[in-house]
């Protein structure tokens, strides 16, 4: 059923290196039993010689802070700058469930980011930019990785043809294009409303042509199916590779 | 009515160098009005020209994180880290509400400390060590920072004869020196309830007979009081100096 | 003449903090007498009181790299991180003909440049990340700084009705707000073809409402002359302030 | 006659990881053989598969540095801060005979130490914090690392049933719980005169149920044997595992 | 025809650790294809079990900046520094084209590259210090880490009797000693015309007794012949081992 | 009598910049009054204004630390690496007793040399690399700086004809050029046997005309007397300025 990442988008020698979006809500001190079925699949995944990079979203912990920022008199960028902190307390929270497998320290740049990875650890991040998504920060990781696939654990099973918290004939799409994704994005009536790749992101998995899965977090598992191989939620790559 | 720290204890040539230490309880996501409120007391104090390194604490959002890793399978001593990172996102919010008068990393260990008063800015930090309370880490900076005094900025008022929360005849000691307290502090039935001097951090101002505030922490103001030497709450120091 | 950078916008409380961009192909080592010739503005101006930070471009010597990378089989976020790290040798440039007035080592991300801020130095950064433009860190910290104006020293006059290059009868625009500015940019044949705000960078000083001044780079004067307040090439900015 | 370190104390799956405090009486300047013998007993442990990180004292270096900054004027805090520099000189001359099997650099934090810990080397540490014990630094590495074992290398044999310096009578006492220790330390007329663990070092075995061994360190051969499973010195343990 | 480096000076225990020195006029933007060639010897190196530590030159993009810095009036030792900063960012040519086997930051101390040698990475640097010649540089690495070679990839073909480009009867010496090195250097008219050791270097190699391989780098793998034990260019070494 | 130290060689705008090497042989746990009124110096000249940075020798921790590192089988250049930490040791004592108007951490290269430098603390040193000698080090420091005079407080009077600890004849030279200079330490029998400048730092100050000055550093006011303009010890300068 399953032989490696490359099964689904004919990458060969497995297992490679791959790259984690996980929202913030999945990883937060409310979900502690989701952090440990995230730590457990990184782990696994790891001792199967899977090279990992993890991105964690701020979530709640984050929104707290901006507002609270923000009701102090506290810039924009500056509030950004303690949303990307909540965000790397969250990827604390992962990395010491991951302990002694993960990274200790999420990263703060790319330049951080290739330190770290240098030990061969999980590297856990939280964010590096004010004003870029987490998205953006997975998808930077991933070129500069040469990762072989990107995963996107969000709060929906895939790519729909319409948001499919309002619109129920809604359709996953199973397989598709940048350029076709880029067209869903634009032509969905709130793009921001569900996690996907900004902009910038879908442009750089374009142009590195680095594949994309999006899956369901809700369930962590996906992300080991989907990195070992199975076809789970959406898969973004170019038509024929 | 004030003539700087000095009055009520005879250091003079101030404005000088002072630690306070602010409870997690009173500077926390949820309290915005109180961040901006002890940030503009310690801006006034800066351009007084008071050297200041404030610590604080790490309140509800290090108990959430501490609580998550625990149930995630997290050891101890990783634990207490999350909790210091947690503090020191306070520590964050506060230096981010004092930018650009507060130094914008908040230390992690003497040495950090150091290096970051250096500056002239006003330090901020949230912990140092697991194991190790947050009054340990301010009596630590005061000793290393020369201060004149340390101020608690806790729950309560002051230092009494028993805890004012569960005994209505607990009396404020207005002044007592560092013997004094210690057995105050023995006899209480619960002495962990209620905020102040750990026996590590006691012994830490007695040795280099560093002078102590304890101040209701729940008015920003009261901080700024005892600082320019104002007599409220209690002071601990030596019989006569 | 003039009455500080307030003297257009109407900030009182001068002289203030102001962020400048350079572009690369003014401070290279291809130009020594522009690299002394912005140390002299820089320094006049710090030793006048303002509060500095600088951000430099890549220019040639990063094309160089770059190139060099793509042929040898670099990713592309690597490539950029050689780009990056040529603007950083160009900041270098600058800051050691600064010396001792500016801070040694361009940083790397917003935290670095807040760090080094602290010092009170100039402060000369040269990128922070990968696929972002020098306009953009531009933006980024004159918002973190809380910067009473944002110089973009380019290689034209101003804000032009069309690409000056190519169209004899593009007229500058001494002042516009930021929508305007967002409605010049889109309309323009070739937008990149023109060192500008990029949208992100115009959406964070919009939101900050830092008021731009563009000038003509090619005269390091221009720059002293805009930050002390005089009205020289184009100023963006809210309609009433 | 050894099977690992399990043997004594019923953990399955070694090598595991051990924590190491060496007493500065045994690690310093005029004792190069003893630096040697360590280093040689340490490469094997890290040969034969263990993770091992070591603490070093001050010794007499230290001492000597405390005195000197004490009639200089120095504050009590930077004077510790002083002798665990000396600390760190000394793991930094054990780490130089153990190159490049030890990371090159003694952490002064948890921070710092699991870093330095991602890379694999074996990490040799000098102390972290003033007004901490050695044996307390041990004793939260030991914890942070989740060691299987924590090795106190004294100058004594073993926990005794009084200081055998002193008692021809007293008896060394092959195992006892925490509990046990808590209470031989407290009826030792001078607890502080021989090295051992302190309140605060006690408390973290405890709670994590870290077996502790105590052997003579004069003879660094006894570290490699109760490493490897044999019953040297004293075992502190729950009473059942 | 190869038993590893062991094979020309009798080191046994093959694969061991080996440092190279390679020519700014080898590795620089102006030529891809040398910084791709050297990068797949490394990387073949790397991946039969060598331990590596590269040095690489300035080349001309440090003396472009140099120049200009001169110009600007910037004293010698920052003048230095930059050239050094020009030489790091050849470095990260090659470790962008030799990711993920390099490490990614050129260290800029001995204990920064001791610390990027600890997680078994190929660690290229640039340059340390003003003053010091490239080959300085590469001559101490190759002591602090124990080397068991050190390769200087020129732009001659080894040591000749005389300068090659001068005298037309200079003969290329295959063996010689650190004594008789000394003396070719000296009597030759121009010594700093042609790469190789200068006195401190060479002081370093014949007080450790480090061989040294003299090789022409415009053939990369001239670098690796001699790694793998082929008999290459110029051995300088001790008469008898 | 004093008129700054532009008093004997002409430089006006005083107070300026200043570097000093004191032996370590003057700075070190044995002689805490020495560090005490090395201290005092150094605080009243940087309260008059004067831009500081000290370096300090290792002295006989140094050599202690060297030879069991020796004894232990540690290579020359970690053997050396030690002797520069114990240096950096007697830097931490020294700046401990000048808290807080040092710079708490002694820099390891010229880059955080001149971060350290850029907060305005007296900067001290102790060693930037293996065969490096202080006064090198102290050289460099003093041109990167731009520092108006190098003082070198030595163990002797100032420069000799001949060596003045054997030669009864043996004349002090108030005034010398760096021509002489070289000259002297040429002729010298034993030119190691007395602390002057090596042919590294000597070249150094040379190109870039930097005012030496040597006086007997057994009494710390002779630092104090120099700087301040006396014509206390040698003096080593260009002819005419």
């Amino acid at each position: 059923m399953s032989a490696g990442p490359g099964a689904a988008w004919g990458v060969p020698g497995l297992p490679g290196t791959v790259v984690v979006k996980v929202s913030g809500k999945h990883i937060n001190p409310e979900k502690p039993n989701m952090v440990k079925g995230y730590a457990e699949v990184f782990r696994s995944l790891h001792r199967e010689g899977y090279r990992l990079a993890v991105v964690v979203g701020g979530g709640p912990v984050a929104r707290a802070y901006i507002a609270a920022a923000r009701e102090a008199g506290v810039n924009r960028a500056l509030q950004d700058v303690l949303g990307i902190e909540a965000a790397r307390l969250n990827a604390r929270l992962l990395a010491a469930a991951l302990h002694p497998e993960a990274y200790p320290e999420p990263p703060r740049s790319i330049w951080e980011a290739l330190e770290a990875a240098a030990t061969g650890k999980i590297v856990i991040a939280g964010g590096f930019q004010p004003g870029q998504s987490t998205a953006g920060v997975a998808a930077l990781l991933a070129e500069a990785l040469n990762a072989d696939l990107l995963v996107l654990a969000t709060t929906v099973d895939g790519v729909y043809t319409a948001d499919p918290r309002r619109s129920p004939e809604a359709k996953l799409i199973p397989r598709l294009d940048y350029e076709t994704l880029r067209k869903v994005l634009q032509q969905s009536v709130e793009p921001g409303r569900y996690e996907l790749l900004d902009p910038l992101a879908l442009s750089i998995v374009e142009r590195s042509k680095i594949p994309v899965r999006v899956v369901n977090g809700s369930d962590p598992d996906n992300v080991a199916r989907v990195v070992r191989g199975s076809d789970v939620g959406s898969l973004i790559a170019t038509t024929k590779q």
